[in-house]
């Protein structure tokens, strides 16, 4: 198996979580004895390119429509796109693939990829679903950092054409990036899960927003309107995208929630005490067994 | 005016809150050179009223037994109880306040407190409604800690009572413990904002934690899902009443949320991309002119 600081990677898209893929792999891979792997990526911002050369992050930068020279180079491909921007990538630069290589992607959506994905790749690319679970209301390369990984999760939704070796090598990587949980699944499953812990979440952060009456409201905030809408910084495009590619899945959510609230409602127009606290009490035990992210709640 | 550090003062209720100001004033307040005031306390739990003689955070314990022989020694009292037991003590002890004292309260609703706390306390006795806005989803004196109110908010419902002497050294002891900003309302308003910033957010926690399918959901989990759920490590019998004494408040806002989560579902059923993203980008920029608490945004 090839050793990962040998590697030639290639970063398709360095923005936060592309640069971040950059920079862990930087800290936390190249610094290991005998390194001498690159680090090759292509953006549609110059920016972003000549601040990650300036700083080592990257050892080559491409634009976009130099993108077919950048890939035949390279061992290890992070696509780190929005999910249709992810596909029509793939399909652009089917023939521009290295063979044997490694190609990934980072996006929320699985489903419709993986409709398509197969059919856009050569045999001779092996294609790993995988999706970082670190985010946050910040965006481009400017925002990204090497240690932004610690202590979240991976999902990874392996193929049956997926080499074991393959796997192992981005499984891997992943550790060294330093995510502390690979989580594996299908893709319908994932995008299933995924539309309660993130899409909901996201949908139920933007409608408390907007059900505010004035934007001074957080003078009289403790904290907890601030939890419930971090993610309400939401990157429209991107989550107009996420939110109507999973829409069955994400409606299906949204109804469940729907009820638990209409229950609480109704607990609170009856004044019915004795059972609000039984619910709530409920509620404390759920949330105190679910497990917490290790990066965020110590 | 009297100096800070001059004054005895009375805790009424040793958990998370009564500790933390009981711990607040004796690093903030007591390191002023001169200090010779002292901290009295009075608890149901004797091995938290014990653990803070026993750590020098408080120079005195009493059991609610005996808060008729603390009271009278107190120049200012805070009642860290929940809303109903904060109105009972104080008709309880109407008789035992020192003449003069100043007493305030930390309770999340106001309302009802207003409509019987003036025919609870004497003319002699000074009663300053007060709200420190930090919490989280701990409990209990062995949780609390001095510097919880670093940047935090503080409401004060100034009344006509209150002497402008006594609100300022409210003022100067919530400066003090490091809380960054004081708003200044009344009880009505408080009722309405809190019900928005804090109750409604607590409804919606409850509400997700209950709909998820299972409680290893979190394994799928960014950091969203346990941003929304934080506080719903609740303290079910406090928020019982809670939601319930500020009820009519809660709802109308239960239902201006329920009503934008309507609007977001039907633009999901309908796939309307465009006007999606239009109100995504508008949540986003709701949520950038608002506000952020320094302490835990930072």
């Amino acid at each position: 198996m090839p050793e990962l600081n040998q590697l030639t990677y290639g970063i398709v898209g360095l923005g936060i979580m592309g640069g971040s893929i950059a920079k862990s792999i930087r800290a936390n891979v190249f610094d290991m004895p005998g390194a001498c792997g690159e680090i090759l990526a292509c953006d549609v911002n110059a920016l972003s390119l000549g601040t990650a050369a300036h700083d080592g992050v990257i050892d080559e930068a491409f634009a976009p429509d130099d993108a077919a020279l950048m890939l035949p180079r390279c061992d290890f491909v992070c696509v780190c796109l929005y999910p249709h921007a992810t596909l029509r990538f793939l399909q652009e630069h089917r023939a521009h693939f290295k063979t044997g290589a490694v190609v990934t992607d980072i996006s929320g959506v699985k489903t419709e990829l993986e409709e398509h994905v197969r059919g856009a790749l050569r045999d001779d690319v092996d294609f790993v679903f995988g999706h970082p679970m670190a985010g946050g209301a910040k965006e481009g390369y400017v925002n990204s950092n090497a240690s932004c990984f610690e202590g979240r999760n991976y999902i990874l939704m392996p193929q049956p054409w997926n080499t074991a070796e393959d796997l192992s090598l981005v499984k891997q990587l992943i550790s060294a990036m330093g995510f502390s949980r690979i989580v594996e699944t299908d893709c319908r499953s994932h995008d299933h899960k995924i539309a309660f812990t993130s899409q909901l979440c996201h949908v139920i952060a933007s409608a408390l927003v907007e059900s505010a009456e004035d934007e001074h409201i957080t003078e009289f905030g403790g904290g907890s309107f601030e939890d419930l809408t971090r993610i309400a910084m939401i990157n429209a495009p991107l989550w107009t995208e996420l939110f109507l590619a999973n829409r069955t899945e994400l409606l299906a959510h949204i109804g469940s929630f729907e009820a638990q609230l209409d229950r609480i409602k109704t607990l609170i127009a009856d004044g019915d005490a004795p059972e609000l606290e039984l619910y709530l009490s409920d509620v404390r035990k759920r949330r105190m067994t679910m497990g917490t992210l290790v990066s965020r709640d110590s």
